[in-house]
C-alpha cells in the first residue's frame, strides 16, 4: 500500500471554495427568526396557508394522533389512513384517477421519470426543467434529449425520429421565470407520436385552473390515460411532500418499482395532515387561486411600468432581470435593508446564466403590501437612469 | 407525423404488472389505522419516540410557531432558527464539526455522494448499500466500483489501483440484515490510500455508540477530517428528515453545490422540532439506546434457540431467512393474523434475492411483548419439523 498522502481527501474542496469566493458566488444560509418584520416576497407559500391556523392545527393534530414520523417506508409501516385520505382527495381535486404521496416533490419527480422510462426509452426534456426532473433523467438510464425551452415543435421533431417508448417531460410553470409551458400543444405533439407526457405542476397546483386545480386540469389534460402529473405539497399547500397523479395503473407501477418510493420513509403525518387541511381550505375558498394570480399581475405591471425587465407571469412567480450576479445580490440586499424579502437567482442555479430577482405573489398580500414591495424594488433597482438593468 | 398509435404510451406497464402477478411479487399499500391493535415489530421507531408526548408536542409547537411548511428552499426562505438549532445539536451530539439537515435521509445521501465525488473521482461502494447511496453513485458521474459486502480488503484492493480523488461509501448498519460494517478497518484502508470515507448511519444513530451517538462515534471516527456521515431523522429520532455530518468545509461545499439541497424545499418545521425534541430526550435518557440493543439481542436469541436462521444483530434490526418469497409473505401474514406486525423483505428489494422477515427491536417493548412476538414468529415459521426454513 502507498503511504498516507499528506493532503486530506477533501482538500480539493478548498480550491473550489476559493474560486467561488473570487467569482462572488458564495451562498450562505441565513436562518430566519419566527417574528421576522420583513415583507416576504421570496417564499413559495402562494396561497398564504403555511401559517393558517387551520393548517397548523391540522399538523398538530396529525402528529398527536399518528405520531411525529410515519415510522417506516410506505410499504412497511409508513402508510396511514391519513396518507390514503390525502391521496384520494388530491386525485379527486386535480382530476386524476389516482395519486401517490412522497416525502418531497423532488423524490416524486425522481420516481415518475425513472419508473416511466428506463433503458431503451427516450425522454424529451425541456431545457428549463427543474433540477429534480433533470436528476430523474440522469437516473433513468434512458436516452435523454434536451430540447429548446417551451417549443412543442422541437419535441415533435425529436419524437419523429424515434421508435419505441417515449416520454416528454416539462414543468407546467418554470420555476425561474414563472412562464407556463404550452401544455395543449405539447400534448398534441406527444399524442401524434404515441409518447407519454409528464407534467411537473409544482408551481401550478393551487394557483392555475379553476379554483387552483392545477395546470393539467386547466389544459384539459387531467385524467387522460397518457398524462402523468407531479406536484409538491410544499408551495401552494404550505406543507411538505410530493405527489404523482395519473392512471391507477401508473400509480400501482410506481408502488412496485419506484426506488424513491420503496426505499424512503413515508411523509411525516404532520405534513400530510397540513397538506390535507390546506387542500380543503382551498376547496372552501377557491378565490385564493385567482387572488394569487392577480397579485402576480399587479407586481408585473408595477415593475414593467417602471421600465424594469420582468417576465409576464403565468402563475405566482414574477422574475426581473439583473445586469450581473453581483448587481442581483446587491439589489436583493438593498430590498432586504428596506424591509422586503425577495429571491435572488444566479449561476449556477439558473439554466441560462442570467441573474434575476424572483418575486412571489401571495394570495394574502394586501394591495398596500404589494404597493410597498413595488416601491422598494423599484427604488433599489441597479440602474436608476433608464430603469433598465 | 405518423398517425396516433392505437396503444397508449403506458400500455407496456400491463405486461410488467402481469409478470409481477405471476411471480407473486405484487406489493400493495395497506394503510394502517391510528389505533391498530397489532404489536409492531416492523417500524424503524427504534427508541419508541415517534409517539412520545414530548416529541409530538414539539412537532405541534413548531408548526404553530414556524408554520406547517418551511416555505422555500433552504437558501431562500426555508432555513429557520429551528433548523440551525437542530443542526448545531446534531453535530454536537454525534461529534462532528458541522451538520446540514435535508428533507429526507434519501436526499441527504444523494447530496453527500454526488457532492463529494464527481467526474474523474472513484467511488467504492459496498454491495449491500442502501438504494439512496446507490442512486447517489449513479448520479455522481464518478467511476463506481461495487465491492463485496463488508470486506475492507476489497476496498483496499480497488483503491490500490487508483490515482486521484476517491471515496469509500458504506452503510454503518445494513438495512436488510442488520449487520454492521467494519468501520475501523474501512477507515484504515481509506487512510492508507488517501481516500475519504462516507458512512450512512441511518440505523446506527440513536442505537449504537455511547448513549446512541452513532456508529462513527463508537468507532472513534466522528469529527475526523476525512470522514463524513449521513443519517436519517426518521428512524431512532421518530420524525422525518436527513442530515449530513462532517467538517465545516464539507457542509459549506454541500450548501453551495448539492442539488438535492439547493433545489429542494427545506424540512417542515414540525419534523425539525420533533427530531430536536427526540434528540434532547435521548440525551436525558441515554439508556434507551442500550435497551433497543438488548431487545434486539433477546429477539435474536429467541429465534436461533428455535432453530430459525437469524443474523446476529449489531443494532436494532433482526433478520430471519425464509425459504422463498411466497413463504416469507405467508409467514408475515400469519404473524399479522396472530397480532404481530413484522417486515417482509423479498426481491427486488433485497440485494441477494433472499427473502426474509425483518424484526425491529424497539426500546419501549416490554419483556412480555418480546416473548409474545417470539412465540408468534416461532409458531408461524414455514417449516415446523426441523425449525429450519
Ligand atoms: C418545478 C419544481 N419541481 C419540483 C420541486 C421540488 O419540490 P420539493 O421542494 O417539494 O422537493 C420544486 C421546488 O422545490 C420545483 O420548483
Ligand atoms: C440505510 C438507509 N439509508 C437511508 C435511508 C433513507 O432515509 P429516509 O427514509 O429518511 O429517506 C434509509 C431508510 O429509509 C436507510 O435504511
Amino acid at each position: 500500500m502507498p503511504p498516507q498522502r499528506p493532503d486530506g481527501p477533501f482538500d480539493w474542496i478548498d480550491a473550489q471554495r476559493a474560486r467561488r469566493r473570487r467569482a462572488g458566488l458564495v451562498r450562505e444560509l441565513r436562518p430566519r427568526p419566527a417574528d421576522s418584520p420583513l415583507l416576504d416576497l421570496a417564499c413559495n407559500d402562494y396561497l398564504g396557508l403555511a401559517h393558517h391556523p387551520e393548517v397548523t392545527a391540522a399538523a398538530a393534530e396529525a402528529a398527536a394522533r399518528w405520531g411525529a414520523g410515519s415510522t417506516g417506508s410506505r410499504l412497511v409501516t409508513g402508510s396511514t389512513e391519513l396518507h390514503a385520505e390525502l391521496e384520494a382527495e388530491l386525485a379527486d381535486f386535480c382530476g386524476f384517477e389516482a395519486a401517490l404521496v412522497f416525502s418531497s416533490g423532488y423524490t416524486a419527480n425522481l420516481a415518475a421519470v425513472t419508473a416511466l422510462t428506463g433503458q431503451g426509452a427516450l425522454v424529451v426534456s425541456d431545457a428549463g426543467n427543474h433540477a429534480s426532473l433533470i436528476d430523474g433523467c440522469r437516473l433513468s438510464r434512458a436516452e435523454v434529449e434536451v430540447v429548446a425551452h417551451a417549443e412543442p415543435e422541437a419535441v415533435a421533431k425529436v419524437l419523429d425520429g424515434h421508435r419505441g417508448r417515449a416520454l416528454a417531460v416539462t414543468d407546467s410553470v418554470f420555476s425561474v421565470d414563472g412562464d407556463a409551458a404550452p401544455l395543449a400543444r405539447l400534448a398534441e405533439a406527444c399524442r401524434a407520436h404515441g409518447a407519454g407526457l409528464l407534467i411537473d405542476d409544482a408551481h401550478g397546483l393551487g394557483v392555475l385552473g379553476a379554483a387552483g386545480r392545477g395546470a393539467p386540469h386547466a389544459a384539459g389534460l387531467a385524467g387522460a390515460p397518457d398524462v402523468v402529473a407531479t406536484a409538491t405539497l410544499s408551495k401552494a399547500l404550505g406543507s411538505q411532500g410530493g405527489v404523482v397523479l395519473g392512471p391507477a395503473k401508473v400509480v400501482e407501477h410506481l408502488v412496485n418499482t419506484a426506488r424513491t418510493f420503496i426505499f424512503d420513509t413515508g411523509l411525516n403525518p404532520a405534513a400530510a395532515g397540513a397538506a390535507l387541511a390546506a387542500l380543503r381550505l382551498l376547496r372552501r375558498e377557491p378565490d385564493r387561486a385567482a387572488r394569487a394570480r392577480a397579485v402576480a399581475d399587479a407586481l408585473y405591471r408595477g415593475l414593467t411600468d417602471a421600465g424594469l425587465s420582468a417576465v409576464r407571469p403565468d402563475a405566482s412567480v414574477v422574475s426581473v432581470r439583473a445586469p450581473s450576479p453581483e448587481a442581483a445580490v446587491r439589489w436583493a440586499a438593498d430590498c432586504r435593508a428596506a424591509g422586503v424579502l425577495v429571491g435572488c437567482f444566479r449561476p449556477p442555479s439558473v439554466p441560462d446564466g442570467i441573474s434575476r430577482l424572483r418575486l412571489t405573489a401571495r394570495a394574502d398580500l394586501t394591495d398596500e403590501q404589494v404597493a410597498e414591495a413595488l416601491a422598494v424594488v423599484r427604488r433599489t433597482a441597479p440602474v436608476a437612469e433608464n430603469g433598465r438593468p
